[in-house]
This record gives C-alpha cells, sequence and structure tokens, in this order.
C-alpha cells in the first residue's frame, strides 16, 4: 500500500465535483492539518458550510492559499485564469499548486500569464479522469477517483519533487497516475472525451428539433440512454472545455465526420463490404479496450 | 395483471438474443403445449439443445412452422425473405406471424412477396425495443422485455384479432405495447437507434485509425466506456439493418451531420452562444426523456 499522504494544509479552489470529491477523499485517505475551500460567493459558502466538505470555507483565493503546502485549483477552465491572477503572490514560498482541469495547454498558459517563475517550478499540471454527467457543490461524492486514472502534464519549468509529491496525492485517493506531455493530454481527451461530448449533446439536440421529438424520446431505448447520457453534463463547462482545447477537438470532429462522410457513400451505394469492415474494426478495437 | 398467455404450439424461428429470450419467457410467464425453435444449422441445433431453451429444435423452418399457433419470425432483418420464402404454405389456416425485427418496412415487404394474402391477414409485424450488444445463441436472458416496449405496425392488410393476440403475447412477457404504422417505426428507430449505432461505430473506428490509438483507448473514462457500448454489437447485423432502413438513416445522419458542422463553424470562430444554446436545449431533452 502507499503510504498514507500529509499535509499542514491543503487549500481547494472550487468545490464541485471535483474538488469536493477531492476533499471527501483527502478526508478520508490522507492526514490534512486544516483542509480550506474556497467557493466563488457568500451563498455558495454557507451550501459548502452546510455539507461539511472542507474544515474551513472562504471566497477568497488569496485567503485560501494562505499558508497552504498544496492548493489545488478545482475550478471550470475558462476561471483558471482570474483565478491564477488572485494566487500570484498569495502562496508561500514552499506552496505546490496543481489542478483537475480537463485541457491541459489553456491551463497552462493561463497560469505562464499570472505566475512569476517560482510559483510556476511549483505548478504540477494534473487531469483526474474521474467526471461524471453531474456537476456543481452538490455533486461530490465518495470514492471518485478509486481505480481511475489521473493524468500529470509537468511543464518544461515543473521541478520533479513537486511532480513526485502531487503524484502521491492522486495515488493516496486511489487513483492510478500516469504521466504524458501537455498536448498528448489534449488530444487524447478531445479524441475520447470532448468530441463524445459533442456528438451526444449534437445528437441530442437534432432529435429534439425533429417533428416526431415526443415519439422519439419514448420510445428511446437502453443503449440511446447509455449513448446519450453525457449529454446531461454541464452546457456551460463543456462549451468552455470545448472552447480551451479548440484545435484538437476540431481535428478529432473532422476525423469522425470524414468517417461519417465515408459511411454515408457507403450506406446510400448499398456497399456493405465498406459498412461492415468499419464496423468490424471499431467492435473489435471497443471489445479490447473494454477488456 | 394481465390473463396468462396460453397457446398450443410456438414456433421461434432463430434463437438468438431476442429469440432465445422470448422462449426463456414464455417458458416462465405463458402456458404453451410446445415451444419448438428452429435454427440455421445442424451445429447450431446441438447448442440449443444444450442450453434447452425449447422443448424442440429443428433447422427447418416449414417443420417448425408446422400446426404451430404462432409462428415469431427472430432472424437477423436480412434473412426475413428467405425465412418467408420457406413458410408459405408451411402456416395452419389460422396460425398466426410476428417477427422482431428492427426495422418494419423491409420486413413487411419482404412477407408481402413472399406470403399470399391470406397468411399476410395474419402477419402482424413487431419490435420489442430491447436490443443488446450481445446477439447469438448464447445471449439469451431471463426478463429481457420486462419493463420494455414492445411496439407493433400493423399493415393495412392485418386482421385486428390477429393484433390483439400478438399483443398479448408481448404483454405476458412484461412488455408495453404500442402501435405505430411501419414507416413511423422506421423513422424513430433510425433516429434513436440505427443512427446512434452508426455514430458509435464511426467514432471508434475514427478513433482506431488514429496514430495514438493505444494511448486514447487507455485513457477513455467511464462517459466513454457508455458512449461507446453500442460499438461493440454485432457489425454484420447492423449493416443489415442499416441497410434495410436506409432511407431513414441517411435522413437521421444528415440532420445529425448539420447539427455538427453548425458547431464546427461555432467552435472554430469561438462563437460560445450558439455552442451553449445548442448544448443547453440537449440537455434539457435529455434530462426530461431520462427522467
Amino acid at each position: 500500500m502507499t503510504q498514507r499522504f500529509a499535509a499542514r494544509r491543503i487549500a481547494i479552489i472550487g468545490l464541485g465535483l471535483i474538488g469536493g470529491s477531492l476533499a471527501r477523499a483527502l478526508r478520508r485517505h490522507a492526514d490534512v492539518g486544516e483542509l480550506v475551500g474556497c467557493v466563488e460567493t457568500e451563498a455558495d459558502a454557507t451550501i459548502a458550510r452546510e455539507l461539511g466538505l472542507v474544515d474551513r470555507v472562504t471566497t477568497s483565493v488569496a485567503d485560501a492559499a494562505r499558508a497552504a503546502d498544496i492548493v489545488v485549483l478545482a475550478v471550470g477552465v475558462d476561471a483558471m485564469d482570474a483565478v491564477c491572477a488572485q494566487l500570484q503572490g498569495a502562496l508561500p514560498a514552499q506552496g505546490l499548486i496543481t489542478d483537475v482541469g480537463s485541457t491541459k495547454a489553456s491551463v497552462i498558459a493561463a497560469a505562464h500569464a499570472r505566475l512569476d517563475a517560482q510559483a510556476m517550478a511549483r505548478f504540477v499540471p494534473g487531469h483526474p479522469i474521474a467526471g461524471t454527467e453531474h456537476s456543481g457543490l452538490h455533486a461530490s461524492v465518495d470514492g471518485l477517483f478509486a481505480g481511475r486514472r489521473a493524468i500529470i502534464t509537468p511543464t518544461q519549468a515543473t521541478q520533479p519533487d513537486a511532480v513526485a509529491r502531487i503524484k502521491q496525492l492522486w495515488q493516496a485517493v486511489g487513483a492510478c497516475v500516469t504521466t504524458m506531455t501537455p498536448s498528448q493530454h489534449d488530444q487524447v481527451l478531445a479524441a475520447t472525451s470532448h468530441l463524445p461530448h459533442l456528438l451526444a449533446f449534437s445528437l441530442v439536440d437534432t432529435l429534439a428539433q425533429m417533428n416526431q421529438h415526443d415519439e422519439i424520446f419514448a420510445y428511446a431505448a437502453g443503449g440511446f440512454a447509455d449513448f446519450t447520457r453525457i449529454a446531461s453534463s454541464s452546457p456551460r463547462m463543456w462549451t468552455q472545455i470545448m472552447r480551451a482545447n479548440r484545435e484538437a477537438v476540431i481535428d478529432a470532429l473532422d476525423r469522425h465526420m470524414h468517417t461519417l462522410q465515408t459511411l454515408r457513400v457507403a450506406l446510400q451505394a448499398d456497399d456493405c463490404d465498406t459498412l461492415e469492415h468499419s464496423f468490424r474494426r471499431a467492435k473489435q478495437a471497443r471489445d479490447e479496450f473494454a477488456g
């Protein structure tokens, strides 16, 4: 087993699905002197206190970061810039920064624009692959990271000991940690997460606009419910994620649309071989990764 | 509760996921004098006998249909024509025919080409919405139809008392039966089942052809596994389903590709309003039908 993770103070900026669930997991699996949570408004702070996720709740990023060993940025990717701006100067000399953003190049760019070289050396970009279709203050759950992957994407400035410590943090809550470059991460996630969300939203929106949409949804079976579950995700959050990873998402979308066009031509021409060959490759790949 | 369904002899042509599961359900929920199963080869017949799904197994459609009250065609949509050809003349004067095909216009056309007017009057086209990604002789399960929908699409020739009896059959195994026209069925299923399968196959095939495909599948998270589950379905069966419902599938695909193209333009132009508006409509529709 991994050694129990210990820290004097950890600040989590944002207590949504990921931030809130990390707070729950740290309480259970780590020894943290004080767990501080930062939320946007006083109304959210009241809810966060009622939920009892952390020891102390504040609406000030600087206040949360003060004297923290580790600051975890768990806000939406579009809010990372504003949070980094408030972080600069507030963090103690040895404090580490990590984040849980769904895109990495955009978050690193925001951090680079707002943090000095010393802070960038202690910034470990990360992404636990543990999202669900739920988000917000009430979405956090126990055990969210157990057995899930967490990807760490160090920059050229990131110090190795900072990487090692953030790895330990994710391992402590049960995640399996791997490292890749920020651009590798953004391409892989565009293909496996951002594009599927775009397709699911697009499919359901297409059907919702059809004349028989009531009937269509009434007869949607089990496979359809699974296929479109991710279309129940936050529209705002996903708009911002796709925007933050625009190039890689458009690249993946273009590849997919090219395949769709090929299948459309084959279907129109009653070219069963092309259809079945493509479906067979897909089934083989899917059966392999699903184990 | 529905009255217990009774029949002297029911023949199920094809003992895959649907046919085999119907046999299991009828054994439990109906009083059937003899349940006869028909499979394609002697090798399959041996497996079917070992599985014990029916009272008697044969490889002859005519033999299975002889003296049957009801013949259920549970073969792939591409095999309906050949089965109907073997059925003509073998069915007793009062015997009913129904099917479980995923497309209705194509199956009705096959029946119309092969069966005489008397048989067409007793043909009740149907489709239990109960597929999974599994198929074949070993795929059948208990309780597959409980709480699921079964759609019946009578033709202009179908007699009302035949419709009533097939309704009772599906109700007996727990399904909720509704009636619509064959073309309504084909449009609704194109949108909610055939197109999603095409998209899932296409997405996984697209990713499998990318350079980093090992990494891509290694980091595919829970949402992706759900989204692509239907890509593990039978490539051959789905090729034939899409082929049999070509026009409606192409229509639904074109609508979806139009939406995708709109979203691509919006993403490229950083037009967040269009993206978020579309995602929001989708989430609302999805949350409503998932209830």
